[in-house]
């Protein structure tokens, strides 16, 4: 099994001279990004991060949000979007082999953290010609990248819009983490990691998909769309969901990469060597527009509003949904035609 | 291993002539109840039912309900908490032999509901030679089976308190099922159920025990009570609270019973075959008191007061609690301290 038929066709490759660095003093001798553009090339770019199992696709995961006068509009930005480091999509991760190695680091692969993956960003945006992002997007843990952004290169960023994520991996959060960490280890085929692609543990990775999935969505959500019905063999429906999503999962991502981007996830904190959370958001002066979901159940609103709240120029859109955490992605664009996500950072910025 | 020696010595044991008659046109040749009296005998009794993975000890689980002037005081009633049909403590279940065979049922035990363990319970009672029950109490799962008494029995109830559940197992409910499902099957130890004692799916039932600690605590409590506090091997504090949790239940629960029990209770609606959850809620006479926990991530606070809505008698208390679901448990005596339990039901009987 390859998860190469994942990775869109327009999907671009840039290898990064080794050997590089991560937080936790190991270090990668090489890495490749696997990368997006939309638009004519410019020294000032839009960069979008995405979530968990996302990849560099952002135009199909956040299609919403492309498009003419839209937030994302390649006739007006130069949009880049990369596939994180440790990911399964094209960027170095536990499924890739180092030079020289005849099987993929699986789960030798190093851990990393959300600053590991947004150094990874900046050097490829080098590469790319941009020196300024006139907007950092994201949500979930595309948000976390969006704050380190800011507080890692300052210089660089003129605003940012994280949504549905914290400033902090959040005790809850490390803990639905944990529960999907466990399920996945439970499954023998998981062999501390050291399982062949197409032979891991596909029963722990689909019940820590399900897991996942409730955490994303709400009690509102699921018993509007599903209730109690059930199919022809007295399976409920919203069990039929939730193994096809996992079935799903299984079949487009690796156990190993799931372990290693909730680790950095759980990682996400940005109060670390900065002092406190409070210092650090603090320190952030570029306009920021921070968005919550009334119903989110994995980063709830009022932790997200403390962020816009920490941010001296944060300013606080709440999507009302009762879809939970997916909103982010699923609702985005009713919310964002209505708000025009870049026109309040500007006229922020003109205060 | 042997779950005996969970099994408190002042647990009773009653052997019911079979064969026990089940929901789903199944039986089963004879059912032996584990059960705990206080009190004095008498004809009118207190029933106490018990949650998920509870025992007939219910002055052990729910100690601060017991005592003098509390809302169950052995001076005053007399009080029976029998472990349910399914269960490992005593009452005939996957872990118990059927007549003659070698094995215990395991994964092979039929399929049990909240109306045959409701059932089994009244045929114990009338062996007890309990004719009426002045109230029927019971959290979680247990208000499953106090729904279920008032509209089996309705002539041996005088007053119920359903607390933290609805009147159906909601969509998301399963959806809490049957991720902790999975996590048990992923296990290869599970064996499709037909595992050893003492050699089941433990990492795959701590993984599900893990996700049912998050659904019964709630994102405030688990921050305040772990942050982001670590070990000295960089593990969080929530990580190692949930890993003990999983472990303790390994040690004293079996994986079959506990796949028989969230499938008795996604099984729960109290409308099935009695045309509608109204007319079913409606057609409870005797005085209710619903009690819902604010911060329940499980069976919301809504749900729960729409209950107390459709009962005719019905009168709704909130405890108002960060803890999440568990606060039936944890923060109970709080609340049934300063509400007198049997109090307002009384009142209500005399309107």
């Amino acid at each position: 099994m390859s998860l190469k038929r994942w990775i869109s066709e327009e999907t671009e490759f840039l290898d990064l001279e080794g050997p590089c660095s991560l937080e936790s003093g190991e270090s990668l001798p090489q890495v490749r990004v696997a990368y997006r553009t939309w638009g004519r090339p410019r020294r000032n770019a839009t960069l979008v991060c995405h979530a968990l199992t996302g990849s560099a696709d952002a135009d199909d995961w956040w299609a919403d949000l492309f498009g003419p006068g839209r937030a994302l509009d390649p006739d007006r930005d130069y949009i880049v979007c990369a596939n994180v480091l440790g990911g399964c999509y094209g960027t170095t991760g536990p499924t890739s082999r180092a030079v020289g190695a005849f099987e993929p680091y699986g789960g030798s692969f190093p851990a990393v953290t959300i600053r590991d993956i947004v150094h990874i960003q900046a050097r490829l945006l080098d590469q790319l010609g941009v020196e300024t992002l006139d907007l950092v997007v994201g949500g979930s843990m595309g948000a976390m990248q969006v704050l380190e952004w800011a507080l890692l290169y300052p210089d660089r960023v003129d605003a940012i819009a994280p949504i549905a994520a914290g400033a902090t991996q959040s005790a809850w959060g490390v803990a639905l983490s944990e529960a999907q960490r466990q399920a996945i280890k439970a499954d023998a085929n998981f062999a501390a990691g050291r399982y062949s692609l197409g032979s891991g543990p596909a029963q722990g990775l689909a019940a820590a998909r399900s897991m996942a999935m409730i955490s994303y969505r709400s009690p509102q959500n699921f018993d509007v769309r599903f209730g109690r019905d059930a199919n022809g063999e007295g399976d409920y429906e919203v069990q039929n969901y939730l193994r096809h999503q996992g079935t799903k999962l299984v079949d487009r991502f690796d156990a190993n990469t799931y372990l290693t981007l909730i680790d950095a996830m759980d990682s996400h904190d940005v109060g670390r060597g900065r002092g406190s959370v409070d210092d650090a958001l603090g320190s952030i002066n570029q306009p920021a527009l921070v968005i919550s979901v009334s119903s989110d159940g994995l980063y709830p609103a009022e932790e997200v509003a403390s962020v816009a709240q920490a941010l001296p120029r944060g300013e606080l859109r709440e999507i009302h949904a009762p879809h939970g955490h997916d909103a982010f992605l699923i609702r985005i664009n009713d919310f964002i035609e209505r708000n025009h996500l870049k026109r309040p950072l500007k006229k922020a910025a003109n205060n």
